[in-house]
């Protein structure tokens, strides 16, 4: 591609709304353009990249067996009824009404439709297992919306769906996929992590998500050094390293009342205490589908309410407002203990080792020191809290890393969610009917593609992955004007193309400052620059992007030496 | 594709709710599926021969030069405001607000979204000419969605936009897309014809409509088997034969009325005064933007609405209603006439010809004969009426045929009704602002494979064109049960593979009419049959599916023969 011939708008300045490295580069490398909100125009060059990402997408979801097709973005409402996500799906999904004032909304995923085409197409398990895909707009109307395509209104995404005879064959269908997915990122050239997460109100019993490791994201992931265990923050279980272990409750003194003024938070009462937090324990009490129950976790760690949630199994599990907690506890909020509590009570496993702790005292201005398990009944201990970076990994006991990413793949185990409140069944064996079990698999490919930016930039710009680079290759003649420089630069332009590659040629009338400005902005893998000194001598300047020094290559053998580099680079991603 | 591992849900019973042929055999042969009204799953058939369109679509833009780029599907209220359109489009833009209640709605088209790109990313002269281009679902609320995907409410397209300095800028523009839509098409291996289309109410200067021909096609078209002059019904020229001829006024008798009790069509009228339809002059009131004017055409000719609009330049041009008719004529409706009518009156060219008419007698029950030109004053003659089968070329004299076919594209020089109203401007090279003379362009995708459904069919199912078929080649062995049938099979399917062909191999445990009949149903062009006797012998039956006759070919040579055969119809189409 020309330059002349084609439309990259760069811009200088850094657009002001722009908060991340990602959107300000996706901008000023005239690669998106904002319409209105969370709503952007992919130019050319922004296009380009997503359909390297689709592409490789494609190929290894057809690797792994599954079907493309496409449904539609306008979804009746009717369907999103029978699954019952039309009452409980809120503002985020778009809905309106067409000229005969019937429902519809415009698809931020699509279980209903598929589930739909599922339970009218697939009558026998002899259909089975199948696996549909499709790469398509969707939308999701976030209240939000920003960094750019990272979390956009209108966006591209790919999303899967399985369906399968039994449990073990979704979890089959389910490992294709993790598979699959680990390939797709590896192959777009990124440094990535399958993580254990929570499968959140999209429901079904097991999910991962795959996050692209940066400084700059915003999900935190604990991954540990030694076994490769790697889990979502949210969902990191926690080693029970204090299993079975006995407290020393015999030799300690009584608890005691302690009057503790105005003391509210556990920073202050380690203050005034002049106690660690780990010697006290907090109790935060909690409306589960609202009934009160109380969590006692240690003062160093937080309670982790999506496995309380799923501990208790409940629908809701909010924070207890403050007339709850008064009528529970006898006391203003900041004064919960667990001494003379009756409500339900779930501790944490280290609260087992605890011995000598400060509590509420249920009472205003009190709290209780001296206090061990003989004076309070746990009904459960569970692991209830948030991993910390002090503790070990859960799975073999090394130490733990807590690093950045940033949410580009999801997939989830559904089970029958869909299938049975919409009644999608296949005849099985004995010719019963049984709903199908069902995975769904997702893949943002602008996020994706914004994620590649996080991880791959320097001050000067973007710096691609081979993989998914708009061009492998940029020519950058400096004198336009100069008859041997231009027919250097058309005859490697030409040369490159015929072997396949594709390539960028500057064939603008600028100075050399701006070309090599916007060849950094742009981040072109391979830079080749050809001047009027080293046309004489037969050489052009070749350079990595994320090297910071050149060489001078014969421009003769400059197509050759190019094409092994980008084999090079390419088979670093398989 | 092995046919087990793929998803083509076939019928063999005919879906009520199809009409059209295209319509059903999509339905059979499981490549489309409805969701709701007009709105349609792809399934992966249909999906398959969909994205061979874009591809063909997609490579001639590029080679035209177009640049692609991905607008959003939602688009702001307010762009279509300041175009002005937000009022004048009717119920068939889907309008939806989002959560914070703003004005949206589901593109139909991209004129706003493309000119405000131009106006804030085009800011000189130097920048032009240049055309975008994106491939993108769509929507539009007909009212009364049918035929499958032929008027569906969502779609895909192709559209397209140029921005030139100037009108000849913009007519080499639209040459250029001209060009490569005939490539398109023909390289979709359709048979069609671009036709001189109305513009409409997209507004601009010219416009042609690209119909693939086809017996069961919605549109007529007028085309000259001498000179290829085409164009569409409505648009038609009529050729201006009687100019200049003088009618035998002075020779006639003087008008006179006749008493024509209740008698108000032409052809009442011609049978009552046994007269023929040439001798009978037809007056319709009409109100152009709400002033009556009178349009005077032959008996059998019908007064062209569109031509009549244009001459008028009026916004809206309707039948009178009762009242003005009654009021402007002092008769019922049936028995107008131009003799003493103080209205404007247009009368077709033909009518300069015509001498001892009968007319209307503005009088109930009342006509006139010998009516001649010397009664009556024409404010103007024009070229008013559409063309019949018994008109010769406008262009160059020969006869003409009426032909049949279904639009798929549509060219439009659009001038500066978008840059004007949205103040999209550039500097020219006097530095002074001026507006973008544009273009607009489009292509329905899944028009156009309904369309190559429609010429390319018989009674047993699909005939695909080579370029747009799903798969070249289908195998079909017929025991799957016989090692030595499947081998052989197996060993054609990787064979072809290997050289790039796309091949559907019918793996199933079927009988072996249910594989011809889905074989045909589908319409792959090739098929190459395996059954256990020819295997012996060493041979595999090879059947084009559009003739009836099929013939052995040696298992050795089936390769090179096919490829052969793919690379002769692929070259037809080029």
């Amino acid at each position: 591609m020309r330059y002349t011939q084609y439309f990259v708008p760069t811009m200088r300045e850094i657009p002001s709304e722009a908060e991340t490295i990602s959107h300000r580069l996706m901008m000023r490398a005239g690669m998106i353009r904002k319409v209105t909100s969370g709503i952007y125009t992919y130019l050319p060059l922004g296009l380009k990249v997503i359909r390297k990402v689709e592409d490789i997408v494609r190929a290894e979801m057809n690797r792994a067996g599954a079907i493309e097709l496409l449904m539609p973005a306008v979804q009746p409402g009717e369907l999103w009824m029978e699954s019952g996500r039309w009452q409980f799906y809120g503002k985020e999904l778009l809905r309106f009404h067409d000229r005969h004032n019937r429902d519809y909304c415009f698809g931020p995923t699509h279980e209903e439709i598929i589930t739909d085409i599922a339970r009218r197409e697939l009558h026998s398990h002899k259909q089975l297992p199948v696996n549909f895909y499709q790469i398509q707009t969707k939308f999701r109307d976030e209240i939000r919306p920003r960094f750019g395509l990272m979390r956009g209104r209108e966006f591209i995404m790919k999303d899967a769906y399985s369906f399968d005879v039994n449990d073990a064959g979704a979890e089959e269908s389910y490992r294709k996929m993790y598979d699959a997915y680990n390939r797709i990122f590896k192959r777009c050239g990124l440094e990535f992590c399958g993580v254990e997460a929570d499968s959140g109100a999209i429901g079904g019993s097991f999910s991962h998500e795959f996050m692209v490791l940066a400084q700059t994201g915003e999900d935190e992931i604990v991954r540990c050094s030694s076994c490769g265990y790697a889990a979502n923050l949210e969902r990191a279980e926690v080693a029970n390293s204090t299993a079975g272990c006995d407290p020393k409750h015999g030799s300690m003194p009584a608890a005691e009342k302690v009057f503790t003024p105005a003391i509210k938070t556990i920073e202050e009462l380690s203050s005034f205490m002049k106690a660690p937090y780990e010697t006290i324990l907090k109790t935060i009490v909690l409306l589960a589908d609202g009934k009160p129950v109380a969590a006692l976790v240690r003062g160093d760690h937080d309670v982790n309410m999506a496995k309380l949630k799923t501990l208790l199994g409940a629908g809701i599990l909010e924070l207890a407002d403050q007339e709850t907690v008064e009528k529970t506890t006898g006391a203003p909020v900041g004064f919960a203990g667990p001494v003379g509590l009756t409500i339900k009570i779930i501790a944490d496993h280290s609260v087992r080792n605890m011995s000598d702790m400060i509590t509420g005292g249920n009472e205003k201005d009190t709290h209780l020191k001296n206090v061990s398990l003989r004076d309070f009944e746990v009904t459960e201990f569970a692991d209830i809290r948030i991993i910390t970076p002090r503790d070990i990994c859960p799975k073999c006991g090394s130490s733990i890393d807590f690093i950045r990413g940033i949410e580009v793949g999801h997939i989830f185990k559904l089970g029958t969610k869909y299938s049975e409140s919409m009644k999608a069944n296949f005849l099985n064996e004995k010719g019963e009917e049984q709903p199908f079990v069902m995975g769904c698999y997702g893949i943002g490919i602008g996020r994706t593609v914004a994620a590649a930016i996080e991880q791959h930039n320097d001050e000067n710009g973007i710096i691609w992955p081979m993989p998914v680079a708009p061009f492998q290759v940029t020519i950058l003649p400096l004198q336009v004007h100069q008859a041997e420089v231009m027919e250097t630069a058309e005859k490697l332009y030409r040369e490159l193309i015929d072997k396949g590659v594709e390539v960028l040629l500057d064939d603008r009338d600028e100075r050399a400052g701006v070309k090599f400005n916007d060849a950094d902005l742009l981040g072109v893998p391979i830079r080749l620059t050809i001047g009027s000194r080293g046309v004489k001598e037969g050489v052009a300047e070749l350079k990595m992007r994320w090297e910071q020094v050149s060489q001078n290559i014969s421009v003769g053998q400059a197509t050759s030496i190019i094409c092994d580099k980008i084999r090079e680079f390419n088979d670093q991603a398989k």
